[in-house]
This record gives structure tokens, sequence and C-alpha cells, in this order.
């Protein structure tokens, strides 16, 4: 008998930012399967087997997920932040095309890094945004370069998935710089990293200040717009938000 | 004495999809602050008083909900969604610097429309992707069409917000038209209404077919990169997914 497959969002990390439908869907599960750095997030219960992987496999992975489940196993691939934004839900997707197999398959939505960022610092992604993977490693740099123009220039709000890496050390200067071309370097600008984790850390600053050696992988970088703000409120909290008014354009 | 402030995201809809964090912040409330529509989502338990106001009134409601708690209430502004994408959390922010109360806020995030509709729809948004409220009521829509001609023209997936409304009746012909330059006929888009919610619906199909007239405001529109993809699988299920890997450019 054919099983059922879900891939599925932890959310940020904490329990209390994880969907009822993913505590329920990992409850059920037989089989977990996973990068094991995100496996770690979950508690598995007596009985559940635990495919823990390594983080560059996603593919074998995902089909390894999928035998499962046509073998009557009860699967939940499981995925940080929303399992759609680069994360495990195209990999399984495609298998899924790939294998043609008969087996039922959910995606279980998760709050992503970008947004549970953005509710730590205040309101930066009021505004239009564009998200964007620094990750060249599935994608040609020139075509990051290409998007980063685009979205600089039209004064998007920006952020940042997979900014920097043992392996991509450059990328996020690179970035910078083309974004530095478009905004004041008084934009405001954040460095969130391991929101919803215990140890986070949130920075917000000059974009011209931002500094690459305090950026990781697990850190979402955040980039304003010409009218994002900041300011620090009466408690001494400091904030940054876009406001969702945007000014009449400058008659050329 | 000082309350507390929290504007909480009630995410898509359905009490699955609502975090733990959220629903504990509407159980504690004494006074529950909103636009009706998203208020409906809530059942307020005994004793909370519930102040309903018009979708428009945001700067007002937001002073409102501001003075409460600076007056002893334990208050939760209610944003479907995630309040930091187009909703409440700016507005809140915005008067709390304006007002310069010392009350503590705390930005709830909730799972926002697009990611919802993603996962409902496969993974469209499994690459780089640009979100654009098409409403022109607190933007110069020459800002809208600048973004639309950027994003499209970097080939980043799109996702609308707010794509029409009885008296924004021609904005998303226009922004299809512009898409349309950019993009081919035969580029998978979807609509996705009321995700989460019940009688929610999805189709999918070439951007060339998408027609206004079956868009509210309650739908999310998304339309996919030169790479997205769509198939129906074993079962029946149509799918919606944009690869990780992005093809190498052309040499020119």
């Amino acid at each position: 008998m054919t099983g059922r497959l879900a891939v599925v969002g932890l959310g940020p990390g904490s329990l209390e930012q994880r969907t009822p439908e993913a505590t329920a869907r990992l409850a059920d599960a037989t089989d977990l399967v996973g990068y094991a750095t995100y496996l770690a997030m979950v508690e598995p219960r007596p009985g559940q087997r635990v495919h823990a992987s390594d983080n560059r496999k996603e593919a074998a992975r995902a089909r390894h997920a999928i035998g499962l489940a046509a073998d009557g196993g009860d699967v939940v691939v499981v995925s940080s932040g929303d399992p759609g934004v680069f994360a495990m839900a195209t990999a399984v997707i495609e298998a899924l095309q790939a294998m043609g197999s008969p087996v039922p398959l959910t995606i279980v939505p998760g709050i992503t890094a970008a947004t549970a960022a953005a509710a730590a610092l205040g309101a930066p992604l009021g505004h239009d945004f564009a998200v964007i993977s620094l990750s060249d490693v599935l994608k040609p740099w020139p075509v990051v370069e290409r998007r980063l123009e685009a979205a600089a220039s039209a004064d998007f709000v920006l952020a940042f998935y997979n900014p920097i890496s043992k392996h991509r050390p450059w990328q996020l200067g690179r970035a910078l710089e083309i974004v530095g071309r478009h905004r004041c370097a008084s934009t405001p600008a954040a460095l969130a990293r391991g929101v919803g984790r215990p140890g986070a850390t949130l920075m917000i600053g000059p974009l011209g200040d931002v500094d690459p050696a305090d950026v990781d992988m697990s850190t979402v970088v955040i980039i304003g717009s010409s009218t994002t703000r900041h300011f620090t409120d009466a408690l001494g909290h400091a904030w940054m938000y876009t406001p969702r008014t945007y000014p009449e354009l400058p008659s050329s």
C-alpha cells in the first residue's frame, strides 16, 4: 500500500513559531528525512525512523523520501523556514515528476526566514520587496548580478538568503557594491542571524557599514529601500520599517 | 500601568496554519483591534473587548491600539497572513514613532499569502522572487510599472498582492501587459484565491490565459519565471514549481 509524503516547513526554529499542521504531520510520520541540522530541530518520537543526509544531496534525499512513501511510509521531509523558499519543496516535486510515482504529496508551509527576521526587526518588508539567494552554486553569478541591479534600481527592499559561506566568500561584498550604486550609504540595513533560535542576533545600521565578516549562512540580510526608516522607541528598542506610502515621483 | 501591544499575523486563515505564539497572544489579550473581516477570523473569549474598524483607517486604528496599551490593556492588532507584508505592522510602528509612547511592542509573524499559495500550488517561489502590491492607493502607479518592468526583465518569479478591487479595475491588466513583454504567453501562472480558507480555489495555466475577471482582492497572482514548470502527477494533481537550478546564460 502506498503511504504519503509531506515536505514540512519547521519555521524559524522555536516551537511557538511552528504551525499545528507541521507539528501534527511530524508526529504522525513513520519516517523523517532531511539535512541533519534541520532534523536536529525535531524531537523524534519512539519508533520513528530518522534518515539524515548531507545538505548538498537534495535530489537523492528527495528520491529516497518518495521511495519510502511508495513503500507505505508516512514520510516527512523536514525543511527549515518555509519549504518553498530556497528549500526542499522544489527538489521533491522535481523528483516526483521524474519518477512518476503515485505518491500523495503535500507541501506544508512555514514561516520563512525573511518574514521572521522582518518581524524581529519591525516591518522592513512593509512595501514591495525582492528575495534573492546569493548562492551561485545552482545559478550563474551573472544572473544574480542582473537581478541585484534590477531590484536595486527599481527601489525594492531586498532580502538575501544564503548570503555567504566558506566556499562563497566574496559574493556578499560584490552584492553590496552593486546595491550601493543605487542606494545611499545611510540606507537602513539589517543582519538577522538565527532568528527564532537560541542566541539569535539582530543588527540594524547603515548600508555603508555592513561588514560581510558579521554574516554567516544562518543570517538574512535585509536592505531597505529609499523610504525605509529606523528609530529607537521610548523603551530603547530599535525598529526598522518601510512605510506603505511611497512618495510621488519627482517630475522629470 | 502600561500594558503591552502585539501585531499578530493570523496566517492564511485556518487554525492549523496559525502559530502557537499567535494563538497565545490572542488568548491573553484584553483588547482585539482590527479590520472587521480579520477580526471575524478570531473567536473572542468572554470579556475580551473587540474594536472593529474600516480597512482604510489604518493610522487611526494603530493610534487607537497604542492608546489602549498605554492605558494598561493587553492589546492585539490582528492582521491576516503576516503583519509585515502589506499589513498592519508598518502602520503601528509608524504610529509608535510619532506618538513616542513607552509601550512594549511585539510583531508576531504569520504565514503570508504568497508562501501559503505557493505551498498549495507546489513550489513556484523556489527561486528568486519579487513581491509587489498592485495597489496604487498609497504609491504612484508609475512606481509599480517601474518595478514590474525591472522584476520581469530580470526573470524574477512574481507574486502580486492586492491585484484588483472595485476601485482599481485596470491595474492587473496593465501589469500582465508589462510582464507579457518579457515572458512567453506559455509561462506558467497561477491564481490562488482564499488559500487556507473554506472555498479556496487554485488555477494554474499559461500567463497568456490569465483573465482579471477570475481575480479578486483575496487572490494572490503568481507568475513564473522562464524556468518555472507545471505538470500533473500520477494521481492527477497539478503542480507548479520553479527549479533551484538556473541554466547558464547564453553567451553573448
